[in-house]
């Protein structure tokens, strides 16, 4: 569905519930966001479901929007943004996958879930599809609805610095700017202040970090230990799965998460030179070619095997 | 003088030799290559100045423009990019500030020195300055310009994170990507790479680090010990001023690094709430309102100390 079929369903649309994925990040609350000023501003009602495993410094950002009022939820119209598969859904809303009315994302791993999907996949970001529907919709450009577009696209292409921003990425944020907001202290939020916790906890995945092949390859892990002794939070430890590839010469970047469920989320970054989401595929996992995770279970030691494992037959093949 | 009249006096010029400022940064440098290359486009002779003080990571972005040739220099016309004052001229150029004939620029504090001036204060590098001007001239834009164009513009907004960033800076990075340069690969060895060394001795600054007035200011330094201890060349201890600022809310970051002739550097970065140009005047100083930079004489300690003072003034004031 092209971005002005999109905007033609939603402009039929009223009472519009939006979905957000778990362990939601600034693209998928950024575009909710964005997405329900935009149909308000177009006179409709239209609320941000209320996300359980959203961290503290995204709220500011989506509260206004937020309803928790989903007892007619069968009167509402479901549209789901950022979410490439139905198990991506917050738990609570898992029975709702076959109710989405319009995905809009920008993952080529989308797998349709939705009755329609505006799925753009050269994208950087979904919130640069629901910036292009919006004003397809002509929806003027506010503050209001600048603020969460510009966390959306900014959060989802590391303010500008990976290879998937586009001319159009630069172009959009430029608009999004001449509303006044104040983003650079989004940015400073999202990609530069960092808690006393998070630079001790910084320092100890570093310590800990094994490099092999050569030291293309480099694994991280972030210990139930760790977490302890330096009293992070979940925000304290977001975001880590860059730091690997941020050392010199790294192409595999590996960060290998102990959960408290004795099960390990992994999260591989790469160079241009491999397809990392074909490893993650070894292990039950997928994503994009630079950008892919997977779930392992067993202690942190004990995944870091099954990944270096699956990172030899990889490089094998 | 304004983009176009600038334009207007390049057009006229030949043999043109291209200054920048000591401890080379990625906006003189980049601004630098990317006007030579215009100039040649236009058929003129032109070569960027060799800078004494250029670490390796700039020096794929200006070897090919370089012309170690400046025995006739009496006879080629000097432009200056990003210099604010002759005083940052590298130190063997100091006697050519009478001559040169356009310094193109955009720091606030630029004295005018040159014979003519483009300078436009609320350009958030030099590298669109350029950019401007070569639009004006003709040029067209190819991959081969953009490259050091987007060096300078990226570079000196940190990657379009900084408040200094405007929509023209965007409009000008979409216009430069267009190319198809490998825009992420310069971000990536500009802002993420780091060598392990860096991650050590930032570790060390992060110990080190004092924090008063309830946490908002914070004084790192970086002393000649730690600078052995760990290695570090000139390159990994680069663009430590921003360091401080980057802790949970620190509103004035000092970062204070030995010399080996016994004097110290010290750079200031500061939020909108206050003005380090004028602590740093009290030193004897200056720069912009929120990253400013001077000289004082003695160790760190003593340096740390004479600060300390600077800034007990200005709160007090």
């Amino acid at each position: 569905m092209t971005i002005h079929e999109a905007a033609r369903m939603l402009s039929a649309m009223d009472n519009v519930y939006i979905l957000t994925h778990r362990r939601p990040d600034g693209d998928t609350l950024g575009s909710a966001a964005g997405l329900c000023v935009g149909l308000r501003a177009l006179g409709k009602k239209s609320y941000v479901m209320p996300n359980p495993e959203i961290t503290p410094r995204y709220e500011p950002f989506i509260a206004p929007y937020t309803s928790g009022d989903t007892a007619r939820l069968e009167e509402a119209v479901l549209v789901s943004v950022d979410i490439a598969t139905p198990d991506l859904l917050p738990t609570v809303y898992r029975s709702l996958a076959d109710h989405v009315r319009l995905s809009i994302d920008h993952h080529p791993t989308n797998t349709l879930f939705g009755a329609d999907n505006c799925v753009v996949p050269n994208s950087a970001s979904t919130g640069e599809v629901v910036y292009d529907i919006l004003l397809e919709l002509g929806v003027p450009m506010t503050a209001e609805l600048a603020l969460p577009l510009y966390l959306a696209v900014s959060t989802d292409t590391g303010c500008f610095r990976y290879s998937n921003t586009t001319a159009h990425t630069h172009r959009v944020a430029a608009h999004l700017m001449e509303t006044g907001i104040d983003f650079a202290a989004i940015n400073r939020e999202m990609f530069e202040n960092k808690t006393r916790r998070r630079i001790r906890i910084e320092a100890l995945v570093f310590d800990s970090m094994d490099f092999l092949y050569n030291g293309t390859v480099a694994v991280a892990c972030i210990t139930q230990k760790m977490i302890a002794e330096t009293g992070a939070s979940e925000d304290d430890i977001d975001n880590m799965s860059a730091l690997p590839r941020r050392i010199d010469g790294v192409d595999i970047g590996v960060v290998i998460k102990e959960q408290t469920d004795g099960v390990c989320k992994v999260s591989m970054r790469s160079s241009q030179k491999y397809e990392v989401n074909r490893i993650c595929a070894l292990l039950g996992g997928g994503g994009h070619l630079r950008a892919a995770g997977c779930q392992v279970p067993g202690t942190g030691e004990e995944a870091k095997r099954a990944v270096l494992e699956a990172i030899r037959q990889y490089l094998s093949a």
